[in-house]
């Protein structure tokens, strides 16, 4: 069992000048190399594309991460359409015995209403009940996986009875505007326009995520935020 | 535990003289009402468009299934980031106990390597042995599912013992020329311009919907037989 | 010459209960034939579906549209990526000599600095010069064109000297969150979260199509004025 | 005027080995060091990923291009909707009268019927008459384009006397999977397994990308070849 949800940055191309670069093909309609004016004349121009939604000059660069990360919350990852995926496959290959269980940081039980539930302490000994109840699924599963490859039958078939837990690998690239539409939708912040309730593993995808960005596109980064992170 | 995995039509909006339409726009510039000269005209038409990727005049239309399968199968269908989707949340509410396994038609070993598997009929006992065995699976995450939901933990942390067999239901909606692409590569058939090795459970919620397809423009679907399988 | 710019819906598939239908397949995992509770409920569904950003229950929905706008106005509609389009083609068809010029609503001067243009009154002669510098343009472009297919010059290249300003016919084809993304950016309103600049012309289709979708989704169309004219 | 219709590789990160990397993460489920296994081993599987259309691993890679291309030609390209584009905008900036006529090698005259035309030697003075009978037109446009502008008629509404012929400058992004795609639909080659019959001047900014992707992805272009220049 394991409790880590891991993002790293493979490869990218991603710059805040590039935004500019595309941003000022539309203006000048070539080239320009007079854009290096300074962050004062970057900083201006990137928040005027994410106050008026010029979206498109934002998707010029890409980002590519690799992420470990349970079944449950690759599929979270997979809804968006606009990033390409390739996945480790249950059907070529044999599937680790590694399964997701939440740390103790992470809060176990719920209150409220679907689609507006919020998460409360539980009591002392939840994450050792979590951890034990799911420890016996998993371990019951695993061992049917066996029974069932030793007896020959499909890895595609066999890895029916894993859990929705199992951790899977990710190659997932997307770029700036792709990523910024992803982190307005999979963090919960109050400091954003509209409210969204992801599920916490998802969003720690999301967090990673946005640390690589905010590194690599520091301006872009923050006028996402100053203009209540969302995606132009 | 089930084996059947259904696709039912919900919703269309498909007809071969709708792209006939959408095609002749290109060449007449209007709304023409004199497309309905009889199928032959159609038919030509509609094999030059396939013939010539023009493949545009396939998309004005749209088909909405909703399918019952079991999640693994869900994962396949939902790589098709050209199609909408909406699917049961394990989030909102309590899953029931409704999980896949094979029925007596579906073979369940192979042989050959990764990329070209070829399935072969195994012994006798095979698929009781695979019931048995997922059943032992099935029950014991189902147990913990429900250990876990009465000590109160969220619905969206209990579900992750549960299996990727799981049942779900998903609406999903695309047009016809995104459905020729995904027959393509869901179906496993001899008369393909090319090999595709879908695993059998993606494959039968593509022959369904490929039975309502034939139904509903089977001039175009004549075409797609004809060149081949091949998306225009 | 012409100053219309016409949108006509020629089929659709759209209704505020599809969109009810598709979100319920989350939280009830199955058809429901219980969504016909009345508007109260199928509106606070809506509204809750486009606050919290649940786009994709808005998918499940199409609409066509036959548009005739000039060249210019055809770009920009292609801008959108999540649509699709046939259009008249160039390259097959002669083309007749269907110009755009403005009417005598549409201001012709403008202030301000790029990417916060404000449109002010001019001169009373703005239009008739307008007209008439246009119409020269124009003539002396056809007569050219003519020229050219008569010397046996192929069509895709005789073409090359018309205007933008050419009248051309588009099937065009969306789903409702499309649609409800094209409004937000290519109308220009003071109630809208954000604010956009379209060039009038575009903005012209875009009213029309918004009165065809208020008519077929009205309680939908409601709930996306009611937050700011954002697409969900 | 102006003859010629220019691609440039302004930015890119896309080599054979990180479709290797994306394609491996399937079958090994981790970043693999081992993947420097040479040549031909890496020849073996991206032709087994073409072969068998496994499109995905084509996916994590990009190249932008900025292409100087005549208006109708730059429409051609948008059609391409898995791209990201930007372009020169008419509605900022003041055009420059620079407008496209084909050099001497470009086939003016056709043969045949819509849908399968072939192009055919004309007349000595085909290209001399056509040039000027151009000309004629683009002086005339240009003329009312400066009568529009001195007399205060926004740039946006100014521009559409203006040919389809002008040039325009645009950035454009897109990976290797999608350009293939292009590459496909967008050159007429005896030896692809499906005639495409693009305009020529399209065709001479896709044999410009296809020679840039030949030198960055010399292996997948090979393959790509191979199996009848077929997008995966």
């Amino acid at each position: 069992m394991r409790s880590d949800i891991t993002v790293e940055l493979v490869d990218h191309s991603a710059s805040d000048i590039g935004v500019v670069r595309a941003a000022r093909v539309s203006t000048v309609g070539e080239r320009s190399h007079r854009e290096e004016r300074g962050e004062g004349y970057m900083n201006g121009l990137l928040k005027y594309l994410m106050r008026s939604r010029h979206g498109s000059p934002f998707e010029h660069n890409y980002m590519t991460f690799l992420v470990n990360a349970p079944i449950f919350t690759v599929r979270h990852m997979m809804r968006h359409r606009t990033w390409s995926f390739n996945e480790e496959s249950a059907r070529y290959r044999e599937i680790k015995p590694v399964f997701y269980v939440p740390d103790s940081d992470r809060l176990l039980r719920q209150e409220g209403k679907p689609g507006d539930y919020q998460y409360v302490p539980g009591a002392d000994g939840d994450h050792a009940m979590l951890a034990t109840s799911a420890s016996r699924a998993y371990q019951a599963a695993y061992e049917e996986y066996n029974v069932l490859l030793r007896a020959g039958v499909a890895r595609e078939l066999a890895r029916m009875v894993l859990p929705v837990s199992t951790y899977s690998a990710v190659y997932a690239t997307c770029n700036a505007r792709a990523l910024m539409h992803f982190l307005a939708l999979r963090t919960n912040r109050s400091d954003a326009a509209y409210v969204s309730h992801p599920q916490r593993e998802i969003e720690i995808v999301a967090e990673q995520m946005e640390d690589e960005f905010a590194k690599l596109m520091p301006l872009t980064h923050g006028a996402f935020e100053e203009f209540g992170r969302v995606s132009p």
